[in-house]
């Protein structure tokens, strides 16, 4: 029961046409589509502004102030995936920077989601590797402490399988499970068009309360004009 | 007692073309010119930087996750208002997006101000609407509960009273109370002809103790150099 | 004992050269290169990125809301100099503007670094005149309370003795002790020196598990493969 | 504009029977009663257990670090007030121990709230002299700087106006304003009434499914059991 | 895909012999004996001191400010159960108090693990109905939108599954899988009876170093006394 | 420069005297007697209500998630002493228990101060061994990396020297410099012996502003009364 080092080499991917798609529609629509889940919490922040990713979750499980497990997990990486590294208790160090962003690139990764520090900040954005982060830390870490790689991961608040869908830009980061991403993609789909066509109305003046028809029912929860 | 929902049409705001005004001064000056008073909490940040407006308070108390109550204010919103949301209880959720922003904008809004979460940061950064709020969620919120648009409002730590007049900038965002913007507007501009000459003299290498002269002062209470 | 206010005028500052050349390595080097010490809190952000300075640390105690001791730094400013604020209590306060800013800089300051809050963002920006806080806030303070100058002061977790060597990007804010920044500096470059050449080979593909050896530790502990 | 010190000496006070009732029914149900208002921030928490108290806010703006106007607000407390103290800044300070507490005992004060910190937690408790705070702080304020007694101050993210009923107790601090305590007793009162028999219902096992008749509602909202 | 509302009726519940006999281990020794897994945030205290529960968790999804799915859940409630509630995004309001708490004791509830705020302390306590929760709050919640129970939900911070097994005392809470209940019972035995017989030694003055052997490795990893 | 590991086996410690009768005085009037310096940050907190003590510090520098120097430092405890913990980033594992508890008393241990989660509550508070935490928590700590025992550390904000003499009550934990232990004993007598004075006045209705003569100062500054 105690035996705190495990790796699974092989893990079912979502579908990666699906999740590639999944990129377009960003992570309001995605997380809208879904019913509204999924979300990691509000601090998870890009390093730099303007990234919009999407990827397959290779999952790690991380020790405070450990990132001995990034190493194992970087051979596992396959193109198309994002890291996604939870730490078994809170902690804010700097578990990665621009060296493992190298490798991680190197190997295909399309970003990486910490819930927990990163540094290097200034050589992340030169080289363009998008990273989601709960803050900017340079604290050095140390490599003493097995963990787990793609297993189940509670990550800033949600539940990530590995193989699920991460989709991930200015507004955070989502996951969406990974038999769900085609049906996620279709409801994002019609969700983008019906917002289209409200955005256009909206920018003519029409209201909200008419065209979504929120009168009568604001009416009958009792709200009164004074 | 206990009705839940109330809006009032028709507010006196704060004279028009003073609040226009203000926004020159930006915020800390208005902030200093009042006695140092009505600013918002720190954490009530720009959604993209370089921003400076002025407007009216439109107030919309909202409940947690729910922002049923912005598509009831919109109508109301009048050319040169700033929309200021308080929730009834701390709300990280993502209140407010590019649609709503959309029909802000179409009515005239000058800007938005919400003690809680944003999204379609992307959108309203392409869009140059201008967003203070305590954070960036992607969060989706319901349409259930009836709150109040056009009554005072804490929002953020301070009392905002509709037709107050708002500044915000990359300060900040500060409130100057509707029958105040005049005086305001005039000793803003004192302060800011006075600190123009400062910054010149500072400039050249005048130290603050002999500008300002405070070496009495500091020797009255008993400063010592060792 | 209760003499709250002191000024040191002479202090011994850390070898300008050295002090200089670390600039060029960074926080998260010359962190790692004395050990992974020395770093101030990861709250502590610049005001405006792309900044990479160093300097000789002029060390200030402040009380909440109280600003008065920076003006009675400022004078004992040199070139070279980065002035370190710390406080007595946590306070938000925006203790520095583009006033002061324009003082330190006329005195030859490299930038500022406080653990409170600051104003003037835009202008601080306009300048180029580095800053790194612990928030933004206009919220003005007054000048009542003596503090001291050139003492040793604890700023945002860590202790700076004046003279200390500073580095500050975007990364963070690190302190040197005085008489180790050649070493520190040695340090540095060799590991910048052993990086690059990691780096290259990373890009290639090859991995940090090879790289740095750590299959046999990882199976000595008892990583398992399923 | 800029005279940052004003006293009222005479302030309207909520009916004193009627704020002396009002403890009785404690914070959650006056809450509940005023349709769900007037909470002060969640971290306010007594700095002992067990104590229930209802008064008449004498309202204090104070400044980061400085109690003065504590001793100024002391004289005009009258029997059966709750002294309100707000801060123009987050501040963690102990403003409050045992001396101000004797000196407020002495003239008939309920209690005291504030938005900072207090000391003297032991002798507190053995006075018996009812305090709620958002933390506990040995660091002590000095006396420089002018604030305001009996105006309004928003509290902990509350608006709390001079003589308002103020209810405080193990779940936090309430403000009623102050022509509605009569009211707010009333509605409270029936609440409490019919809670009583709700309780014995649900004590037997009775389910809040039945009891409220909330089967219909979330059938028709789409409950579905699996 | 949005059907935001579903009830699983019947679930496996950990053995409850099992489950019951965890409660005499404590949190801490149940922790470490699963391989220092299963802990909710440290933000989750007990009400009121003391007390030290086991159940089998009955799961449930809330949204912010809605706690209508706990008069749900409590139908499903069977002797021996805790009721753990996560809320899709971070909310302090008082979703539960001492009605609610009437009623699921009424129908054998251990205890009650919520990630938001609890109010009726004084009314809790005196019940000794355990509960555990982020924070204190008298604010009330609406009954309007659907949730789920007895899916799976991540609770401050942790997975928790329908039937898995919680501990809880004043070191915080604890989640055990449910098939993993009589495995840990036996590690958590060996380890309390290990620690007993350590503790008889330390007491005598024995050191740790010497207890556990820790001399060679501290020498070997290169620690120096000076 | 990178050895991460070292001891100091003697170190000089306050005077044994003076540091046992600090702890009468308590936390509040030792910061005053001192001229309002050397708080821990306000987060740290008793695990139990109601002790008071003093005693010498034994300074512990541990990294994230790692307790193995606690074992280390016990070694060296000498009756009297307080062990004083720092962590070289935040953390909030659970670094101490009832058995390190257990071997610090018995070798004569006054307390625990730590900047970071203690476990066993309430074997804690049985035992009336008193310790000082950021926070509670169970989450167990490895033991791979070194740290040092005897140097100066940072604790919560505060910088503590081996040696310095430590007070701890319900208002925190405050550190006195190790040759400053017998003047600020003798600046607390005065201060205590004054307040007993002030004390009894305040009970009878004298108020602070005149037993302090403050109000020819407030007229000077302008406070007025309407």
């Amino acid at each position: 029961m105690n035996n705190m080092g495990k790796v699974k080499r092989h893990i079912q991917r979502a579908d990666k046409s699906a999740v590639e798609r999944l990129a377009k529609y960003g992570v309001a629509t995605v997380h809208e589509a879904m019913g509204r889940v999924g979300m990691l919490h509000t601090y998870m922040r890009p390093v730099y502004p303007g990234a919009r990713v999407s990827g397959t979750a290779l999952t790690v499980l991380l020790h405070p102030g450990d990132n001995w497990m990034l190493h194992v997990a970087c051979e596992l990486v396959q193109p198309g995936d994002i890291v996604v590294a939870a730490i078994s208790a809170p902690c804010t160090d700097g578990y990665f920077g621009d060296l493992i962003a190298t490798s991680f690139k190197a190997r295909g990764a399309h970003g990486f989601v910490i819930d927990a520090g990163v540094r290097d900040v200034s050589e992340l954005t030169a080289m363009g590797f998008p990273v989601w982060s709960k803050c900017i830390s340079a604290k050095g870490t140390v490599k003493s402490t097995l963990g787990y790689v793609n297993f189940p991961v509670v990550c800033a608040g949600a539940l990530v399988n590995p193989g699920d869908a991460i989709v991930a830009d200015d507004d955070g980061v989502v996951v969406v499970r990974l038999d769900e991403a085609e049906a996620v993609l279709a409801a994002a789909n019609s969700r983008l068009a019906a917002e289209e066509a409200k955005r256009a109305k909206l920018a003519t003046g029409v209201l909200g309360l008419d065209l979504y028809d929120m009168r009568p029912a604001l009416a009958a929860k009792g709200l009164t004009y004074v």
